[in-house]
């Protein structure tokens, strides 16, 4: 049989991003194992989606990583700085996991990036009062649960590329999230795309896709 | 066998409205059969969805009776005027049908309606700028389609009463509007109740059980 | 970063009921955080949908609360009493936690309401004996689980408003209160409204709305 | 290739009732030969679900079938008179043609069969006030759309076996009987058995495997 | 407030079975003074759907009752004999539970009920050799899970009413039972009915309202 | 820009059979275009899944071609025989358009193919009257709609590899062959492999891959 | 009653584009009222998703637009040319007319794009070749119905921003293109993002919003 | 009553592979009671989706048995070695317990089966890489979960069978393997056939079946 990984070190040749470390169908010994080769190659690693009994094993396992018990990601080492600026836009308190890995990852990837909090749409005018200064990111990440409304009030008032990540917060019609993703994906707003429910990281990945041009 | 129709008189005297003929799934006999009744007991009488086909042969069978191409609405006679103002926002032109379904059962029965049109969130600076114009309304009746976020919206800059209205209006993941429902029902703003897809009337007749306080 | 919890004290002003702590995906410090703001601020402050695990150290923290363990709500202070009768109506034992969910946030804002308990439609008999004694309400809230049908009986006994909350009672087809939810937006009574399932908090809300047009 | 229909003339024998034809997915020449084939052979033939087109053909075919183009069923020939009477409960007039497939089934087998028609949950007094008439029935048959609410009151007044039978009309989350179905399954009333939506002829089928009982 | 419950003790003379309790969604207190009250009047009661942890505490609480822990049903007293015979026909031995808990609801109710195992159409020759010994009887409940084909079989061998109960047992697509459910309800078997996922209670009851036919 | 069709007729050196003309989607002009090539490269062609009125046109178009109208497929050539023997096994008059262009496939690509028509579960006498004709074949096709029972039965009865084909006969929840296909996916059968909605053409190119093992 | 339609021309200044008026629920009417506004303004404006029906109409009405007909798009000018290149690959010929929209949307507002056509994962081989070519886009748009696997394969090859677009094309389980959204959603290439089904138009708004960042 | 469970010992003459024993919904003792008929018996069996609990009572219970913690088997003996190789092929390290489902099964049936692992779609050249590594299959399991695009590839590359397994790999609208089924279902290569979710088992019979082939 073959090794049940294959480590993929050319992605960050091919992606611009090297592989992460998807921990949640992992198990202990074959995240260390995957680790422990990055950590071989001197490449920093980022893991994503620790279950959250596998939070304290892990830190003492690797006691140089950073862990975010909110977000569930652990870093080791980062990659350095570069140009361009995201902004994520957060709906309610609620949705700061999602938002948080979202931020973990562009820091990680060496991106300027930062969290606007609590702006939902039911109270529009926190909202509007960030206008000015939402305006000069490279690119915005909407993260929204229950109705996902704030994308569609963001693509309306903003000319960047604008990321939706629906979460899971919510509870009955909310649907783990599936109502805040299809109401993203059927914005009345223009030119906005999305991610799948809770996927802060994936939401991070195009944005650096996206800024990538600015280096052009 | 018994009648295929039993006329209920007496749900005005229990309900504060009359019966109402849905035409959708009835054929044009059964229609007839009872609108005449009512005409023969001098009753005002409101016929709702009626199939494209039959909206001229019913004008042709009724000449006194108003119809509404757009809604697909007959009414023969109306009610009294009663006390009350209903406000209905709208997102969208597309969802002018079923706006106009709301305003004919809301002037059948003597209330004093209105339209706002086309002031989805997309262009959140439409809705705000009509803000004072909204606030004098007793009931807020909020009809969208696609991601179905205006209520959310109304709700949190109004004290009203908001009552949604999903739209069938959208392509895909729209779903016939079952999205906007969902999201209407998932809502971040507090108290708004919603009614089935498309139902214009059910949301009028939702304003008039209210109205029926300020009578009191 | 911005603070991950943006209070909106002015909510009050603009529609007539204060902020409300939705604790279910909040962390126990963000809770408390947000808790001390109000108490600082001399406001009454109410909490729902606090997981079970957290409603102790709730009490033990904030010793002066209210707690009601199956509702899962706990308040701080309250509002004071405002005109207007809400009659809750509820179709089985099993729905008492959302039916309670709904009396305590009305009591709390100061209205008068009252629980009629386990007058399912399946027992008819049990329903009609209660007409007179919820015929003085200005508002009723009609809770209940599995096939939902109460509200339509009820929509077509009385001509109040009917608020419609479907429970997650019953198993298999019940589908977590998904059928009640559908049967109810898809009444043949008309005029009845609803609410996301188990969200008595919701329905009492919409019933609030209403009871300000009795103010004016 | 064998021959695209095999008639099985023993199921009369195995299951107390003979094969019907079920005209939907079938051609006009597959249903010509099949019924050709009963006629040569001397048997009473029922057939249900015809599409609207072929009815006219299918009566110029069979000049001595009786046609019900509501129900779109056809008959050549019945059964017997057999013991036991059958009530088809009806929730409105649009139910109409599910309730008639029922019936039509029920009389071509021999029973004594009969509709009580637009009888619906939001008038409660119009089902209280046949409730005697119902009482002497062996079997209920109960057919509803919408929210299907009907059967969940009959089960509770009544203790005969109730078949449900729910139907697609109504729009939106009606969602084509598939919410009546959920309900009616789901509910509260306990005993009560389900067929599929619009099976008017399978609830018949149903009722006459009951009222073999009465044979014994 | 009136009381959370409110015992149905005329459900005997309108229905020919008492009110049982469902233990689902109630708290342990609730259970304890609904079976007080019944023990009380001296009517014997049934209690279904008890949840796992509260078997036990039950148990000891009520030490007079017959508790079956893998139907999860407890029974205090029985009613007398009445005549029919009711055969439980299950698919694997994973449908245990449910073809126990039809069978203890029908053996308190009176009637004469047994449980024929494992008979599955994967293995169509065991189904085939206990022919003989299921045509003597009045009613036949099919229970399966995964695709539930064995309602379909039966229905095609016996004249008898075939009531169909899908189990939640399988997995992926199995969906909880909803693939079975929806399998049974389009069965190319006629005049089957179909109650809830897992509810052997349910078809137990139908099964009591079709043998009240022989008692006439 | 690049043509919209780019032939791969490499295909048939990788996979062992062709491309093939898949219709529905496409224009009369882009079928015409394709099916020329192929001519011009002397290679024999079939196309499937076209819609019913471009039926005569295309024969119109291509007079030596072979038209299916039933099976709404047409071929232009074939290619020379191949060992093995496929039995399609269809479960009602109803399916036989899926049926045929599985067998039509398949003996386009040289195949000894037979369809058994009619041998649903409801008689299963039927079936196993024709256990031992069938048990001569290499691979079964098993196709059927409603609740798709039939392979369940012929993967008990028969070690042969079972492809199973759900079709879209049945209503209400039939679902348009859904419920078909998750049964068929839950079948308590062992080994049985399933294939889309309505793939008759599936089927057989997925016998075609197992008849190649009989070559080595 | 304000208009039914109120044009939001600030949107060029918010948001980089401008008003398109989506055609699909509009009457001529409206269509015709809007165009002529733009036309009166000097504005160029695009229609999309033209009901076929009113192509023809609408040309003759407007003889100096470019329609497209199997997009069902017209477009009334265009905007000036802008830097950046995208590349619009497309899995299968049934899908051109969804990428169609979004290069005429692309070209209308200045953007250098191409389709490359019929790419698609059966024919991995035809994908690969093409790899140089599509590594200087600085956008990729994916176009698939069916399962959708083009963007996964796509985002494992290129570093650039890949919008994802599901197509309606498929049938069974290709439901409409939500298979593919959901595939999309959930691909194994990180940094995807998606639109909702047959939303040529909405990913091409996407590309421009990142086609931005080049002009800073 | 007759015994919970009839053992099937003919299956083995059959279908050419014997009944195994599919723990998830059995009891303890249940198990025990069947194995221990199968040791009495001398005859091999392998035990399927044992809930993780009873593992190590199982392994105590039965210590001559191999248990494979990771997915969930346990075997007591095994089957002569037979003809034919099958590759099992997975995209991803997190589908290794489905992955080794089938293998375990396969080689407990005595057939040569091997695991390729990780080589997903998003790095299409360590696919491409073990090409001729895979060519001398004579059948392919492809084992994949999120898109489920793996069997397209897979597909369109090789002329063996391709069995495809989805797996409950994946979040949000992955839907437990559900969105990898609808996927592979509907894939754009032809002839592919697929089992249920996570159903390694089913699709290592089903390769037995077809292995059989060989041995004619």
């Amino acid at each position: 049989m073959t090794p049940s990984h294959q480590l993929d070190f050319e992605r960050q040749e091919r992606c611009n991003f090297p592989e992460f470390v998807y921990a949640e169908f992992k198990t202990f010994p074959q995240i260390c194992a995957i680790l422990d080769a990055f950590i071989a190659q001197k490449i920093p690693v980022m893991t994503t989606r620790i279950v959250r009994e596998m939070l304290d094993p892990l830190k003492a396992r690797f006691p140089d990583a950073v862990v975010d018990v909110e977000a569930r990601t652990m870093t080791l080492g980062a990659y350095p700085k570069r140009p361009g600026v995201v902004k994520i836009v957060s709906a309610g308190t609620s949705d700061m996991p999602v938002a948080r890995e979202a931020l973990n990852t562009l820091i990680f990837m060496g991106a300027d990036a930062e969290i606007v909090a609590d702006v939902g749409v039911a109270g529009i005018h926190r909202l509007l009062a960030k206008r000015d200064y939402l305006s000069c990111a490279d690119v915005l990440i909407a993260v929204a649960g229950m109705e996902g409304a704030l994308p569609s009030v963001l693509g309306g008032l903003f000319p960047q590329p604008v990321i939706a990540v629906p979460t899971s917060v919510g509870y009955g019609v909310a649907a783990g999230g599936h109502t805040a993703l299809m109401a993203m994906l059927t914005s009345c707003a223009s030119g906005i795309t999305v991610v799948n429910i809770d996927n802060g990281f994936g939401a991070a990945l195009a944005a650096l896709r996206i800024l990538s041009c600015l280096q052009k």
